[in-house]
């Protein structure tokens, strides 16, 4: 076609090509074909109602000068289960093989053809349980593969994530109906978690969380990741599980160090959001301690601290999270004890666990709340003292009032350019603050170090 | 407390422990803090209306013997942008450097301070337009650095996006503020896209589309990936870029073959939806592959094939897209041409193109649509006279009657047990099959091989 011919347009949909104000297309789908309709528009009356389907998904258009520009806006539906399970490892229970099903239609698409599972399972959690997990799947006649791994903060890394890849590979999974199962503490949940993310662009997978903190963190949202360069949880994705089966009693058989660590993730939620639960660790934290979370023969569901302590940690935490499941707000109470604690960490890593540090992270931001008149001296002594009671550190020598301004730095540049510091306002209730002078972070970290450090 | 004991729930938020018929919650926020209120029961008038944001996720609560499950239901909204801009790489275009930014309030935070950009560029096209981006971003005073990168699929893996992710890192990007940019071919834009989506669980990235298969292809959707133990695209996520800007001019340096590359991308969409796409492609298939799509001097737009045939292949692949971001709805037209083509790719690279194969594979599948007498003799010869016209391959030897049937029962395990195959029902129009039987396919076979074979 010579230059400056003009081109026949009459069969082709027109394009705007002359700076117009912006327009706004819904879209619907008829017979397979998604075309787009202006908002506000009626639906040509050329189709039935009921041959339609009317998508969440918007395209914006908008034509200025130099060309058209397209704005999607499309919402994705996340759904995950969360399943209080008893017995997990009895074959009498089939919630581990069939648990993370949603309805009876799905159920049917899988009992058409044999069974086939991958487990992943952290190497000490396999010398306790392993026995018991191949029993499982033979007594439903699975063809599984169980791979152990030694899962910790240092082999938490993209060469794991690559090697367990290689295994689904090779295992042949079919992506819709043989989710990857991991059994393990966090950082086993969490390497699954984004291989299977990864995977075909998204494979389903199954959490079974083996230690207190991983029963009621990893447990309940969508994150997870591996270090890399020596930092923590640098790389990762938010892909929530297909479901989290929760059976507290791997918890039996953890040290009782490591109760405490979970009971520290447990306290955050109560500082922030839940004096009922708060009362009942001030309560009943030895008892948890003493019972390791298993529930005493003759003890009545509704009169078991642990299954209370549990339930409110994970009803709290998905409060929490499901409203901001990708982080996009970055006014978290999750965050609580998460501030300081990740600068600590990484400094005397291996010392301290990862409650450990959140706790003391907890303690220090009591006496800043306190300084800021927010809670009473009897809310700060409760506090200290419920977090004494449950065997967590609340000082620590290497928590500086320099480090502590590096992390506060640090939070400052990564939350965009504010504090957005949670801090509790009464046993069970906070806020998020901005307004932290340098002033009162000096005079909490002297009140706290008279009154914490040994 | 002994076994037995009333454990006093007076203070704790009463959890059921009794089976009972489901429940669900609706989430506000007041003061920072998530709230759960059953479905349909009114907000306590505690607070003022002002003060309340109502989430879109919910919480099903079901309390059973074994326990409580929970449900959650969350969704996550997506927003990019795709943006046509002329002279992208002319600092007189901000385009490259803010043309991401939503609203002028988040311009103000982007002003705020000095810009710092990383870019990756594949090695080809930095040879041809390094210097050009080298001074755009000398022009702005950006702290920058340049990537260049071979990216071939057979450099298309999870090492070249580690690689990647160890420059970001070094670099120190704010995540918020400063997106990763990936300008080259649809391999260099995957690969990018995949190390962005996993850099702290998402940092923001843009695309700049170098070739006119990935202008009208990779620039559109959320999809990115690597290559994986031989399998395409076998590892990768769902994560849309921050913006695509699309610039035609970088088309006319590349070679005629890969035109027609990418023109095979663009006949898809016209032969499953838009007749007047098809007929654009018919008549000026000669003039787009002599003009390399850019437009003559005194065109006027509104007169412009390239611009016309470029603009419906996006507005025609983001309706369908836009729907359907992850792919969850296994009913797909864009998957037209990309059933056998996947087969023959493997079988045969590098000797076929992905469009070529993808071409091959809408050929035969013209075949299947007339023997079941869904197209008419004239309409299966437009076509294929169309596709010979763009210079696309219609037949190959490799592609056998046994390659085909093995293509489909791979299509029939990962389509959910459906065929689902997407078929012409006309010029432009097309719907979802799955009673295609194989004395068709055989048929369709006979007579493609007598038309096409050369």
């Amino acid at each position: 076609m010579p230059a400056g011919e003009i081109y026949p347009v009459t069969s082709v949909r027109e394009s705007a090509t002359i700076p117009s104000k912006p327009k706004e297309y819904q879209l619907i789908q008829v017979k397979n074909t998604w075309i787009r309709i202006e908002s506000g528009h009626d639906i040509p009356c050329t189709w039935e109602e009921d041959q339609i389907i009317l998508s969440q998904a918007k395209i914006g258009e908008k034509v200025t000068d130099s060309g058209i520009s397209w704005t999607v806006q499309a919402p994705i539906y996340f759904r995950y289960k969360v399943v209080e399970s008893q017995n997990l490892l009895d074959p009498s229970n089939p919630t581990l093989l069939y648990g993370h099903v949603a309805d009876p239609q799905e159920m049917e698409a899988y009992q058409k053809k044999p069974q086939k599972r991958l487990i992943v399972i952290d190497h000490t959690v396999d010398k306790l349980y392993g026995s018991k997990v191949r029993r499982y799947f033979e007594a439903y006649n699975v063809n599984y593969k169980i791979l152990p791994f030694i899962t910790t903060e240092e082999t938490k890394s993209m060469d794991l994530v690559m090697r367990i890849l290689e295994e689904v590979h090779k295992f042949s999974l079919d992506r819709r109906t043989e989710p990857i199962i991991a059994i393990g503490g966090g950082v086993c949940l969490d390497i699954v978690g984004l291989a299977a993310s990864l995977y075909r662009r998204r494979t389903p997978y199954i959490r079974v969380p083996t230690t207190l903190l991983s029963y009621v963190d990893a447990s309940v949202g969508a994150k997870n990741g591996v270090n890399f360069c020596n930092c923590k949880n640098k790389l990762g994705s938010y892909t929530p599980p297909a479901a989290t089966f929760l059976d507290r009693s791997f918890i039996q058989t953890i040290p009782r160090r490591q109760i405490s660590n979970g009971l520290g993730e447990i306290l955050k939620m109560a500082l922030m959001k839940h004096k009922g639960l708060f009362e009942l660790l001030e309560r009943h934290g030895k008892y948890l301690l003493d019972t390791k979370f298993q529930t005493r023969i003759g003890v009545k569901s509704h009169a078991d601290p642990a299954l209370k302590a549990t339930r409110l940690a994970i009803e709290t935490m998905l409060e929490e999270l499901a409203p901001n499941l990708w982080e996009d707000d970055l006014d978290r109470l999750v965050d609580y004890g998460h501030v300081i604690s990740p600068e600590l960490e990484m400094k005397v890593l291996p010392a301290l666990m990862h409650g450990e540090a959140v706790n003391i992270d907890m303690a220090f931001m009591t006496y800043i709340s306190y300084v800021q008149g927010m809670i009473t001296p009897e809310e700060r002594h409760r506090t200290i003292q419920c977090m004494r009671g449950l065997e967590l550190p609340v000082w620590h020598v290497d928590c500086s009032l320099s480090l502590i301004r590096k992390a506060l730095a640090e939070r400052f540049k990564h939350s965009g350019g504010q504090m957005r510091l949670p801090l509790p306002t009464g046993l069970g209730s906070a806020e998020i603050f901005n307004n932290v002078g340098d002033k009162a972070i000096e005079r909490a970290f002297k009140m706290w170090e008279e009154d914490c450090k040994p």
